[in-house]
């Protein structure tokens, strides 16, 4: 399953558009390396989220902590675990795969590996540019269907996650 | 909040590619139309799935049907009904706000808005290369669940939709 022919327009630092000849008609896609995001619980059941800038669409949003693939030879769970650590400061164990989505075959091939893990208070900074939120994971899901959260991987994470707090 | 500046990268049919630069750095950003996607309902409880080649991951997906925003005038609840008639045969009714979301906003400004919808079989032909698939919605979510479906609008929109067979 591979197009009849194609050219690369552009290359970035972090995506590449590919324009393929498919025996439907032309496709523009945009190669990421993909990424993994992580529902990361605290003891006391509270969801991490991290608030930042997302230049791409002129707004602050709040996402659980997430980072793309591009360490080379780090695989998704330490990655997962690194990003947690760089982002808001806490240590990840215990994690666990909750599912893969694509953000939007229509154009792109980026999958998310979407992570749950417990959250251990490790002290650490936390990121320049993110604030990290601690949020009741009821209230994190109240905000996903009041419209509050938008992000699609935060979306999916939360409500995949719904019930996990037993689970982890 | 807007860059210190931006140039063209790429201008497709579909996205385009904008290499802006902040205060933080260098953002490569694909410019999307926008899209809207609908959780339709039929009077079974069945959800209107659409089954169908994606170039982008070289993978048959199964998704709610979903259009992007490319005619000129039309508004999104327009949109929703006319993508559901096109791919699916089915007449949308009683179309409702369900959220929106940004697919994927570390690299593009794509939104999609989520509906939900009763589902009338018009009788229509549906659309070629699209094939439509009914579930009943537990089970539509149990696919969510276990990993069948992995597209993160139909995921969003089936997990947000959970509570709807009650409410419409």
């Amino acid at each position: 399953m591979e197009p009849e022919y194609s050219r690369e327009a552009f290359r970035g630092k972090l995506i590449r558009v590919v324009v393929e000849q498919w025996p439907v008609g032309e496709r523009e896609v945009v190669r990421h390396p993909g990424a993994c995001a992580v529902v990361a619980l605290t003891e006391a059941g509270d969801v991490l989220l991290v608030k930042q800038m997302r230049e791409s669409v002129r707004e602050v949003l709040l996402e659980i902590p997430a980072g793309v693939y591009d360490v080379e030879g780090e695989d998704p769970v330490g990655c997962a675990a690194r990003e947690v650590l760089e982002e808001t400061g806490f240590r990840a164990r215990d994690i666990e795969a909750l599912g893969t989505i694509y953000t939007s075959p229509g154009f792109t091939d980026e999958r998310i590996d979407l992570f749950v893990a417990r959250a251990e208070d490790a002290g650490g900074p936390g990121e320049e540019g993110v604030e990290v939120v601690r949020l009741p994971l009821a209230q994190a899901l109240a905000a996903v269907r009041d419209g509050q959260i938008r992000d699609a991987k935060t979306v999916c994470g939360l409500l995949l996650g719904e019930r996990l707090n037993e689970r982890i």
